[in-house]
C-alpha cells in the first residue's frame, strides 16, 4: 500500500523528488529540533500541477498532507504529526521561480518555494523592495510558509504583517482543484476575499503555490535613534508623540529591556553600551525612512526634543555603522539567550496602549508566583508585540523548572494577556504549540466558525491535520 | 403571521422603531432610486443584543434579513429584493455610538451605524484621522456599510481600502449569535482571519454590528500638482516614477479626461481650464501628503522636473484655494453627467499598469461597435480603478440606447477588463446589480468556494438573498 503510494507520487514528481527513509528525515524535524515526526514519504513538486496531482491522490487514498517551505516554523506548523504514520510531507521548495515582476504595477508574482531572500534580491534589481522584514531567517524560510503563518517581523509598523503585503493567490485546494487567484488588483469588491482565509491558515485549508506580491519604493533616507527611557509607559507614550510628528516615516519601534542587554554584552562580542556613562534599564531603538531625500535626523531630533516625559537620554544618527551597533543589541538576543540554555518563550501581542501594563503586570504575577526568575522582554513595541522569555538565572536549573511549571508560567502570562484583550500568538501561529492552547482564550463561538471553515474545505480533515484547530 | 411578526419585533427593537407601511418605504428604495423592494417591516435596533434577537426571530420564521446602513449602496445591496416579501430590513443607524477611541493605540471602537462624517470628527478631535476617503458620501453613509462593501474612494492608494482599516468587528451571524471579535491588535495569528470573510460581503454572512478601526496621524503638509499628460499611458508611467521619488507621501493620483473636464465646464458654475493656453486632452491631478513639516512642494517639483516623457505642462501649489479649484473639476464629473441625463456607468480595476491599454482598447472596441459615442473616463488611476462610462452625445437618445444596448456594451467593456486580468468591481461590489454577471467572469472554483462558504454560514440562506452569491 505505501509502497503504491510511493510509486505513484514518483510518477507525478520523478524518482529523485520522491524522498524515503533517511533521506526523508530532514525533513520531518523542524530546524529548532523541537518537534518531530513521520511520514510515509517527502515529496517535491516543480508545480502547481504536480502538487495538484499529489493532493488528488492523497486525497482519495486518505492521506494527510504537510505543507512545507523552508521549515522555520516555531509552532511545529511545518512537520508531521509524532503519532501517526498516514502523512506525506509536500515540500514547496523546488517552485521557486519569480514569474513575473511589474514595477509599474508595484508587484510581483512568485511560486511559495523562493526564498525570501531571493525576493530581496529580485526587487533590488528593480529599484523596489518587498518589506516583510525577517532579515536573519530570509536566507532560509520560503515564501509560502510566510504567507501560510502571516508573518511579522520588523517593519509591521510601516508596511504591515505578510497578510497586507498580497493582492492575490494560488492555492492547491484540499481535493486537489488549483484556485487561480493570482490578481494583482489594488481593488477588487467582487465578492468575499479567499485570500485572507488561505494566508494564516497554516496549510490546513490548501496548499500556497504562487503569490502577487506588493512591492514599495526603495527609502532613500534613514536616520535611527537610540533613546534611554524612563520605563516602558514612557516608550508607549514616545511611539504616539512620534507617530504623531513623524507619521509613517517611522519604520520601526523596538524596546530592549536591560536583561536583554546583560546577556547581549555577555555573549555577542563586540557589542557596547549605547550610552557610555550610564547603564539604563529599558532603551528604544527607533528607526525613520523615507524615500523623499528628507533630514530625518533634524525631524527625528526635533521629534525626540519636545518630547519630556520620560526620556532619559538620546543619540540620533543617520551613520549606517553607529546605527547597525545599535541594532546588533536588538537581533542578538535570542541568540545571546540561547547561550544560557533554554527558556519559556512567548510571543505576545496588546493593544500598544496597553504594553507597559502587560509588562508591569506580568512581572508582579511571575515574581510572585517564582521569585528569582529573569525575565527577557523586547520586541515589537510599535505593533504591540512583545517576546517574553522567563528562565532562572541559573541555566542547569532549567531544564527542570520547564518540565515542571511551563504550564502554569504559560498560564499566568495569557491570563495577562486575555485580561489586556490580547493575543497568545502575535506572528508566530499556532500551529502543534498552541493548538489546544488557544481553546481557552478564544470564545467558543470563533473556534466553532473556524472548524465549519475547516469542515467545508477539508471535509476529510487531510490538510495538515493536528495544527491550528 | 406578519402581524406576530412585527408585534415580536416591536417587543425586542420598541414600537416606534419598527416601521410599516408607508413609514417603512423609504427603506426600501435606494438612494439613486434605483432598486426597490418590499419588506415586511424595517426595524431599527439599538444594541448588538436587539440585532441578535431580532436575527434570531427571523431565523426561526424563516424571514429574510436585509442589513442596511445609509442605503447609499450603488449596487442594490442595501434593499429588498422586489420580489420577494417575506423580508425585514434591519437598520443599523440607531447603533451610533462610538465606544472608545484610544489615541495612543491610534484606534477607535464605533458602531455600525456612525455616519462616516461623525467619523472624521471625533478623530479630529484627538488629532487623529480616519482616512476612508468618501467626502461626498460621508454625511450619508454608515461605517458598516463601508465596511460591508469594503468601500474604496480617494485615499486608497496611501492608506487602502476599508478592508485595510479595521483591526475587529463584532458580527451577528445568521442564528443570531454575537461573534465577538472587536480586538485591537496590529498582530494576531491565532488562527483564520474571520473578519475578513465579513468585510465586503455586503451583509450575505452576518451583519457587522461594530469594529475597531485603525487611526492615522494628521498630515500638516500638503502639495498639490495640476498635471497635462500626452495620454493615460504617460500618466502610468508619472505615477510609477513619483512613487519612486515621493513614496508613501503621494496621497492621490486622479486622472481625467477632457471630455469629464468639457461636462463640469458646462454645468459646475465657477470652473475654470487648469492651464490658460491650452486644452489638454488628459490631466492628472496629484497630491503629496506628510505628517512631517516637509517641503513637498519642491520634491512634487522637483520628481515632476524629472520626468519628461509625455508631462505637456504642470503647476504645483501648497494654496489650499488652488488645490480645491482643481479637486472641483475632478469631483463634479459625476454630477455634471447626471445633468446631461443617465448613462451607461463602470466601475472597473486593472493592474496600474494596464490602466492605459485598458483605456485605449475598450475606446477602440466602443466606437466600433457604437460610432460617436462619448466616452467620459476618469478614476483613481493610482489604484488601477476607472470609472468609465458612457453614453450618447444627445440626452434624449440615452433612454432608448441604454434600454437596447446596455447589456451588450457591458459585455464589450468587461471583455477588455477579463483579457487584462482585471475586476469588474472595483470598488462599488456586486449587490444585486452584478451577482449574474460575475459568474462570467470568476472561475467556477471560486464560485462554488464562495457558495460553500455561504452555506456553511447561512445554511437557510436568509442574509440578504438575492446579493452577491
Amino acid at each position: 500500500m505505501a509502497s503504491d503510494l510511493i510509486a505513484a507520487l514518483r510518477t507525478i514528481a520523478g524518482t529523485d523528488n520522491v524522498l524515503t527513509g533517511a533521506a526523508a528525515e530532514p525533513y520531518c524535524t523542524d530546524r529548532r529540533g523541537r518537534y518531530s515526526g513521520n511520514a510515509l514519504a517527502v515529496v517535491l513538486p516543480s508545480s502547481a500541477q504536480q502538487v495538484s496531482e499529489v493532493v488528488k491522490l492523497c486525497a482519495k487514498n486518505r492521506i494527510a498532507i504537510v505543507p512545507q517551505g523552508g521549515n522555520t516554523s516555531l509552532c511545529g506548523a511545518s512537520v508531521p504529526l509524532a503519532d501517526d504514520t498516514r502523512q506525506v510531507v509536500v515540500n514547496l521548495s523546488r517552485m521557486n521561480r519569480i514569474r513575473n515582476v511589474d514595477a509599474t504595477n508595484y508587484t510581483m508574482t512568485v511560486e511559495a518555494g523562493c526564498k525570501l531572500a531571493a525576493l530581496y534580491e529580485a526587487t533590488e534589481q528593480v529599484d523596489r523592495i518587498f518589506p516583510l522584514g525577517l532579515t536573519a531567517i530570509a536566507p532560509h524560510c520560503e515564501i509560502g510558509g510566510n504567507l501560510s503563518t502571516n508573518a511579522g517581523g520588523i517593519g509591521v509598523l510601516r508596511y504591515g504583517n505578510a497578510r497586507d503585503l498580497v493582492l492575490g493567490l494560488e492555492v492547491v485546494l484540499p481535493d486537489g482543484r488549483v484556485w487561480n487567484g493570482l490578481r494583482a488588483l489594488r481593488k477588487d469588491n467582487t465578492g468575499y476575499d479567499l485570500k485572507h482565509l488561505f494566508i494564516g491558515a497554516e496549510g490546513t485549508l490548501g496548499i500556497i503555490t504562487a503569490a502577487v506580491l506588493k512591492l514599495f519604493p526603495r527609502p532613500q533616507s534613514v536616520a535611527t535613534a537610540c533613546v534611554a527611557v524612563r520605563d516602558p509607559a514612557a516608550a508607549v507614550a514616545l511611539l504616539s508623540h512620534l507617530r504623531a510628528s513623524c507619521g509613517d516615516s517611522i519604520s520601526a519601534f523596538e524596546i530592549v529591556s536591560r536583561s536583554c542587554l546583560d546577556l547581549v554584552f555577555r555573549h555577542i562580542p563586540d557589542t557596547q553600551e549605547p550610552f557610555a556613562d550610564k547603564q539604563h534599564d529599558w532603551i528604544v531603538i527607533t528607526q525613520l525612512s523615507d524615500v523623499l531625500p528628507a533630514p530625518l535626523d533634524a525631524a527625528l531630533t526635533d521629534a525626540l526634543q519636545a518630547f519630556d516625559d520620560g526620556v532619559l537620554e538620546y543619540t540620533v544618527t543617520t551613520d549606517q555603522a553607529q546605527a547597525e551597533a545599535w541594532w546588533k543589541l536588538r537581533k542578538n538576543i535570542s541568540d545571546a539567550q540561547k547561550s544560557e540554555g533554554i527558556s519559556i518563550k512567548h510571543d505576545v501581542a496588546v493593544p500598544v496602549s496597553r504594553v507597559a501594563k502587560f509588562i508591569a503586570q506580568t512581572d508582579v504575577v511571575l515574581h510572585k508566583a517564582y521569585p528569582g526568575l529573569r525575565i527577557v522582554a523586547f520586541g515589537h513595541m510599535g505593533d504591540g508585540n512583545i517576546h517574553y522569555n522567563i528562565s532562572k538565572l541559573d541555566a542547569a536549573q532549567n531544564p527542570p523548572f520547564i518540565e515542571r511549571h511551563e504550564h502554569d508560567v504559560n498560564r499566568l502570562v495569557y491570563e495577562v494577556v486575555a485580561k489586556l484583550e490580547g493575543s497568545i500568538s502575535a506572528e508566530h501561529g499556532l500551529g502543534q504549540l498552541k493548538r489546544e492552547e488557544i481553546t481557552h482564550y478564544k470564545s467558543a463561538i470563533e473556534i466553532e466558525l473556524m472548524r465549519s471553515i475547516k469542515r467545508t474545505l477539508d471535509p476529510q480533515g487531510l490538510m495538515n491535520p493536528g495544527k491550528v484547530v
